[in-house]
């Protein structure tokens, strides 16, 4: 690509909220930015699950990267894959050959979940990162309803469907939430046969409270609202083998129609080709200054970073974490340009919340703490204005204001060809155990 | 399944507006009534092509059928793929060996597009007749566009890209018109490098003139609407071969980045099971009352369906014909029931539409005629108030009038895998090749 500008390049992988707001923070400057993301679009992750239980469709909570950067003129954004770095030559490396030159690099490819070195069970237990991920979940709990509607037509056996949901953090219980929400009240009056309020929604937690990077009195209050919903909470409970529709607790098999994988966090693999120190999550050790060591104009930053706090706790991998690295990052490139001293990062807890079903939540600012109704109203208010875009704004509000009054879900679709839809024979498993899932480079 | 009350069991194959209206029309009535479709709702095909380019999101225009029926309670929805059946039984088979009985059958299983034997086409130009098919469409629309940039960024060279749609039927015209709007409106400033507008759009049609079911004028009306557009008609032109982005019309090869085919009608398979006679389309040849000859209990009706008016002219394979049908074979099993005669089909022809890029369409309603801005007014009005249910229409409503506003297009997403997305090499054919497709069963 012609340079004659004499500006440095700067190149930032992924179009999460670490790669977007550092875009952000470079755009108008004088610098020349080039973002590159495997998608074309900016996934707004903390509401995912919503789009898994069909209360949102995926164009309500994504929006095109070059969309939300069109008036940053300074800035490049370009589809594709990296699969590796040659460091010395400054080059980003795509998947089909080409390299993208680079003074400057921040790399932001975030995270998925890890299954701990069991891969394969995936398949049976997908879980949520992405857009297809949510897809997946909300076509295997649509689709459970359905078949069991079906065999009670055609057996006359009206069969009590189950769901488990793995990991008792934010995704696992807004995520167990939400379907005892569709089971009891969005799907109960659409289903002759079988009685949707009857579902099992069980979540299993290997610690001994859900939510634990909350107080123990919100994880009290937390487990509570849970159960207030249906849902079983089954705490100290250690998930050792996933098969085709069970899982082994503690040692026991319990059976479940579809799994949902909330747990374990494995950073992208890109960082273990920086050269520098990684942690068993795969995150890079990096410096005070988010650089890596010993190439100090590279940064790492969001789920891919370890950076440890001065209370020794690290920065938990959450938007505004990444957000945050993102400022500081670019902050130092724009530094060095300009010839001042680099500034080292520091984490701002600005709160965490996590909501549980239609009307409960918990909130924790620091000062003071929310449960029920007003930690709900907190959460609906935070996630309403970080939405990127106004117009995602207004229809997620809409949308939103339209389930709570009506019940209806939006978005109640199973796509997919009928093979896929496993209408065939058995429901879970198998297809997707045939279709290749791969961890995401960025 | 039980069925103790001795009411006459009606079976309905397909959720589309033939398989729903006759639903409806049982709704209530003294028959217990099941209808199967391999979905889980209907897709309100109209609005596809908006799907494709971008303009509407699936769950704008799609309902879950067991939704739209849940308050007819004598109606069971199943979800399933019916392959065969069992007349003298009188059993519908379904994909996984269990048989679905019934006293009267209605067929409604809808048509896809027709390759003419050449099917090999089908990866390099698809169709568009499911929501799946307008997501492909979209994701190579909007690829082609991520892939030139990213070419231009990497080697320099900024291409000019061609999008060819085969057919000047109704969807033909819509689709052209909607990616010429695309590429000149939507995208234009969201791409630093390459020039949107500068791509190019082609239209081909075997005979003298696009939407041929109109009058000449409304033809040529449309055509110069096209134009305007920036889109290239070529009439009289016969596609012979389609390979991997190029076709071959009238013994010339064009280059095309996108291929979208729009012609060509293939009524379901289900159809030759029947016993009767069908035509070179598949539609089975049907009674007067719509039942199929030799067998009275069971009824064909909309796509699938070869009706000959007193005029000698077809039925044509609208959603007006399937629901006018579905009334009339409803209304023939209640009068089979109530010891009435049955009654003559018989087609009132309530107009047509077709809408061309923003604020342009024609339209024709028998005693006068509309085209431009007033035709697109109509068209926008039937529309809205055809979609099925009050939350889509909002919904649309509301993206319609967003897009007009702004020019921005709510649903710009590129899903699917990054080795789907093909960009580690080639964007076109390949991986959709590789994706098995079969012409749907309903």
């Amino acid at each position: 690509m012609e340079r004659s500008n004499g500006r440095k390049r700067v190149v930032i992988i992924g179009g999460g909220f670490g790669g977007l707001w550092a875009a952000k923070a470079l755009a108008g400057k004088p610098v020349d930015v080039t973002l590159i993301d495997r998608k074309n679009h900016h996934t707004f992750q903390p509401l995912l699950y919503q789009v898994a239980t069909a209360v949102l469709s995926p164009g309500e909570i994504a929006s095109p990267i070059r969309r939300i950067l069109h008036r940053a003129k300074n800035v490049e954004v370009i589809l594709g894959e990296v699969t590796d770095f040659d460091l010395e030559g400054k080059n980003v490396r795509m998947q089909d050959g080409s390299n993208v030159a680079f003074d400057y690099l921040i790399v932001a490819a975030g995270a998925r979940h890890s299954y701990f070195g069991n891969d394969q069970w995936e398949q049976f237990a997908p879980g949520l990162k992405t857009l297809e991920d949510a897809l997946e979940i909300r076509r295997r709990v649509l689709l459970a309803f359905e078949l069991a509607e079906r065999d009670a037509y055609l057996t006359g056996v009206k069969r009590h469907l189950s769901f488990a949901v793995i990991g008792g953090g934010a995704t696992g219980v807004e995520v167990a939430g939400a379907i005892a929400d569709i089971a009891r009240r969005a799907l109960a009056s659409d289903f002759n046969l079988i009685d949707t309020r009857r579902a099992l929604v069980m979540l299993y937690e290997g610690s001994d409270r859900v939510l634990n990077a909350f107080s123990p009195e919100l994880s009290e209050k937390a487990k509570k609202q849970l159960e207030d919903l249906g849902v079983e909470v089954y705490l100290n409970s250690m998930v050792t083998k996933i098969e085709e529709r069970r899982l082994n607790v503690n040692g026991r098999w319990h059976n479940a129609d579809v799994i949902v994988w909330a747990t374990g966090v494995a950073a992208s693999p890109l960082g273990s080709k920086l050269g520098a120190e990684t942690d068993r999550a795969g995150r890079v050790k990096v410096n005070s200054d988010l650089s890596v060591p010993g190439h100090e104009n590279i940064f790492v930053i969001g789920d891919m970073a370890n950076f440890v706090q001065k209370d020794e706790s690290l920065v938990p991998g959450v938007a505004q974490g990444a957000m945050q690295m993102a400022e500081t990052a670019a902050a130092n490139i724009l530094a060095d340009l300009g010839g001042r001293t680099r500034s080292n990062f520091e984490y701002k807890d600005l709160g965490s919340m996590a909501t549980i079903g239609k009307s409960r939540a918990i909130a924790d600012f620091g000062r003071f703490e929310l449960s029920g109704f007003p930690a709900w109203m907190a959460w609906l208010f935070v996630h309403l204005i970080s939405l990127i875009g106004f117009r995602n704004r207004l229809f997620v509000l809409w949308s939103w204001f339209w389930a709570y009054l009506t019940r209806e879900r939006n978005a109640r679709l199973i796509t997919g060809d009928a093979e896929e839809l496993g209408i065939a024979s058995e429901p879970a498993g198998k297809k997707v155990g045939a279709k290749k899932r791969r961890t995401p480079v960025q």
